[in-house]
């Protein structure tokens, strides 16, 4: 039995600077129809930095849509056209001014297929050097270095309370061959 | 310093049936303005459940914004007033046939806190028993049970791919008291 679902029309109601919505119209495979809402992103990195005493570089940013200050890995969104390690490289220098030719994918997932097709690619960056911190404009961002057993426990604790951030930890826990 | 971004004005650009969508003027800790497109979101709980032989419950699911069918832990969104904990245990029989009394909450997440507020409640359901399922009417579900360990390989080769059931699966190894 096919699962799929024919896109039967599709609404946009929202472009913005980020995203854009759009409503799509489909047919079940019961050939019912039904509504789905769909927030269209250009998709992300995280880059979990690796230094050579396995501290890892998180950041702290206040996040205006759970109105709070979270701690995170370094990230941000792809660029038109632009490779995802190329971004991940990037973003790492801007955020945290670390450098490296050491990066490397270590899985991507979605955040929230649900109701976005947002996609992040998780890179594992080793070898840091210092660069030079230039945020975005609208970016205010503190950088922290703490233990990665430290970084588990506050996940553990709730501390820790973002996606990418707790899949980008866990996965250089239980998946990267160190 | 703080780095609070004070809301100086609100403009709601869409309501649906599952997302808001609003548009937040907001002046930085340097007094310059920005623009923050946010997608707010109920929230909702993903249940790892675990049969008495340590395999994991999975559902296959079709997901539009993605265009795929994905390998997930049951989930769901929360109802209005509704405690994480009856919804996840409401879910859980909904989409997978399993009942249970022993539920208990591991963590919670954002999953995309820079575009929007959604929060996951993960519970671990284990002594589960045989109930009725009953999707909702526009949700084609597939059930499969893995061992854990083969749900972990999953991940590694990227067949799961789903923030949510990443986190539960990697929270159950590395964060739960077996």
């Amino acid at each position: 039995m096919t699962m799929e679902e024919k896109t039967m029309k599709c609404e946009r109601v929202y472009e913005g600077r980020i995203i854009n919505v759009r409503v799509d119209t489909v047919e079940l495979p019961d050939k019912k129809y039904s509504k789905r809402e769909i927030v269209e992103h250009p998709g992300a990195v995280g880059i979990v930095p690796i230094t050579s005493n396995k501290e890892i570089v998180l950041v702290k940013q206040f996040r205006k849509p759970v109105e709070g200050v979270l701690l995170e890995i370094p990230a941000g969104k792809i660029e038109s056209e632009e490779e995802p390690a190329i971004c991940a490289v990037r973003e790492l220098e801007e955020e945290t001014g670390f450098k490296t030719d050491n990066i490397q994918q270590l899985l991507k997932f979605y955040t929230t297929p649900g109701f976005s097709n947002e996609i992040i690619y998780i890179y594992i960056a080793e070898d840091l050097k210092e660069g030079t911190i230039n945020p975005d404009e609208d970016e205010n961002i503190e950088t922290i270095k703490i233990p990665i057993e430290e970084a588990l426990e506050k996940i553990k604790s709730g501390e820790i309370e973002d996606a990418k951030t707790i899949v980008g930890i866990l996965s250089y826990l239980n998946l990267y061959d160190k």
